[in-house]
């Protein structure tokens, strides 16, 4: 494979966006990743999106959005027509992998760059949630789970996370106030990004104090949902100049069972462990080069389960980096440096390419008050379903600052 | 990009398989794949799906898929287990694009191969459509319309083809009867066909008199839904003698308006024309070379604009090809030579896999009553929408016979 660098990104702010559109939403994070490259369009376009089918009415999403947004040129006049008509034409396709579909459509933009099949893609996740009531994004959320053996049963997608997080409270001796410190410094990282949903620092008096949402998971434990998208424009690394690139060094994903009854360990993420170790490999790394490091903290369960699985603490001991003030900014670990899922805030699908973005800027050196210092290696790891399909990359910096 | 192989193919019948899941059906294709090709697994799995979430409450289902399936082994014992774990964790994904699903994650899964990033890929297209009511599987189909600005207007799939297939008679002058033959020639060719869904001869008279469904498309101009899976595994081309090896030659994908009503000329896939005209370059060959073509017969209007948009036919000829005896197994565009989407049937994000497995069986000499003498270089054309997404791949036998 040929490397593959990052040369623009773009967000919009997630929110509650009643009067944007998918495709809308979308169109402005993709135009913004092209401003940002300087380009006019790309070869391809891949769309990280979990749900448009059930809450958007929307399938075929990809050439929807690559229309909107205006991509492509059609260069080859058809019988009949003559000249270059602007507006459409790209190859474009949607990637669904529940939550873990924004960094599946990166990947999935990675391979087809890195193939040599074409010069630039486009990355966009993008998700619209809140134009459904609250019942509705539940049931949604809830096909992520096994559909026949889970979600017959009645178990919410909130409702497993909460059987893992409290088998693990009893497995390892924690208490609930120990998760806070995963909660509140998200809290408090969101503070300076403007694109986060969540302006709003917290204490561990909040944390305990939250409405229960599934025991022991509060409102402080679980990411909101939020409507938003993240774009990225990939193209090769050889043909940018070494020292203003951001080059994609590892990539790999891994699965496990969508069940979480059907596993052989409930507390390991063993696809996080795997995909991880690709990841870490094919970059030439170990954890401990890892500067910055935004994980799926959908719940703050799945932060200590990602950081134990990566590589990052002892099984059973990723709160205790929390509790060390480990995972801030300024210390070892540092994690959802721009407000992670949990207050920079969680469109499922949009996620991934969120992750993305964010590195990108820390590896830039643009995150202001919640820069990493010295941030050159940089990873992301984007979950679907409670641990089923997990994507981990690795992103290095060669920019000199 | 490196040159890859197809080295096994699977499929099941086609029908309403109320007895069985959606995982369970594309598990059998994948198997069926495995051993035709003498494997035990692959490194990655590519699911084409359109509607899961929709009609089957399942999303992330193509981890689903590849745990089902027992696709992978943990080679790399984790912390506190050893050993290899049989049964999970290769990386999955699905594509959707609308019932162009199945041929986007062929190319997917071709992307992959050929990167370099993996030495084998598994591709499935998989749907389960008749658990459903006729209403919803109506309001699932519509969902590869553009929600805002086709389906809020109340107009349905089949809609939306009629108005194109009525502007186009209107245009060029045919009458409902000219369009018969594609029927025809679909229903005659799977009555040799064990896994069609539909095993039944028709005339011009059935044709005619059929009941209507939205004018001018009646139930013989349309292809009937089902449930059903088929799968390809894909492997580098080098890794096979060059006498035993089918070779996908030519992939392209293209792109055009979701909405029907945005594009400068509804009478002309220009999706289809970039996406032949990309792929027939990338394999060196004419539509004069092309010995059999598995084609996109959603509608019977679909074969004609695609015959055209191909090169086969000159713009309003369409049906002129059926007319003259051109489109059977022995004519000089053999098309739908294993019944096509009409008669073989529809689970619209299986069917661009289909299209594969049925090509791959005609360049390997193994259609029997349908085969088409000599083939060694065969075509397919998936369409997402009425036009929006269109898959075109070259396949090309490199087998003696």
């Amino acid at each position: 494979m040929r490397s593959v660098a990052i040369l623009g990104i773009g967000q919009t702010k997630i929110d509650e966006h009643w009067d944007r559109s998918l495709r809308d939403l979308a169109g402005e994070a993709i135009l913004a990743a092209l401003r940002d490259a300087g380009r006019d369009s790309a070869e391809a376009l891949f769309v990280g999106n979990m749900m448009s089918g059930i809450v958007n009415d929307q399938n075929n999403l990809a050439a929807l959005i690559a229309d909107w947004s205006g991509l492509g040129f059609d260069n080859a006049p058809w019988p009949g027509r003559q000249g270059r008509q602007p507006g459409h034409g790209v190859e474009a396709v949607k990637i669904e992998a529940a939550c873990g579909s924004g960094g599946a459509a990166f990947r999935a933009g990675l391979m087809a760059v890195a193939s040599g099949e074409m010069e630039s893609a486009l990355v966009v996740g993008a998700e619209k949630m809140t134009d459904r009531g609250p019942h509705e994004v539940t049931a949604a959320l809830a096909t992520a789970a096994d559909a026949d053996y889970e979600t017959e049963a009645g178990v919410s997608f909130v409702g497993l996370n909460a059987l893992i997080m409290r088998r693990y409270m009893h497995e390892y001796g924690w208490k609930h106030a120990d998760f806070a410190p995963f909660s509140i410094n998200a809290h408090a990282n969101a503070m300076h990004n403007p694109y986060a949903r969540l302006h709003q620092k917290i204490t561990v008096e909040d944390f305990e104090k939250s409405h229960m949402v599934a025991t022991p998971i509060n409102l402080l434990d679980a990411s909101p949902i939020g409507d938003g998208a993240a774009a990225a424009l990939l193209v090769p690394a050889e043909t940018l100049s070494r020292a203003s690139r951001i080059v994609i060094s590892g990539s790999a994903s891994a699965t496990d069972t969508l069940a979480v009854h059907d596993r052989p360990e409930v507390l390991f993420l063993t696809a996080a462990y795997k995909s991880a170790q690709a990841a870490y490999k094919m970059a030439g790394v170990t954890p401990k080069e890892i500067d910055v490091f935004e994980l799926h903290d959908a719940f703050s369960i799945m932060s200590a389960l990602s950081l134990e699985a990566c590589g990052f603490a002892e099984r059973g001991q990723g709160p205790r980096l929390g509790l060390d003030n480990e995972i801030n900014p300024n210390g070892r670990v540092p994690i959802c440096t721009r407000g992670g899922l949990k207050a920079r805030g969680h469109p499922v699908g949009a996620t991934g390419v969120y992750q993305i973005v964010e590195v990108v800027q820390q590896l830039r050196g643009e995150c202001g008050e919640t820069q990493v210092d010295g941030a050159r290696i940089g990873m992301t790891q984007n979950i679907g379903g409670s641990g089923a399909t997990i994507v981990t990359h690795v992103l290095t910096s060669d920019v000199k600052r």
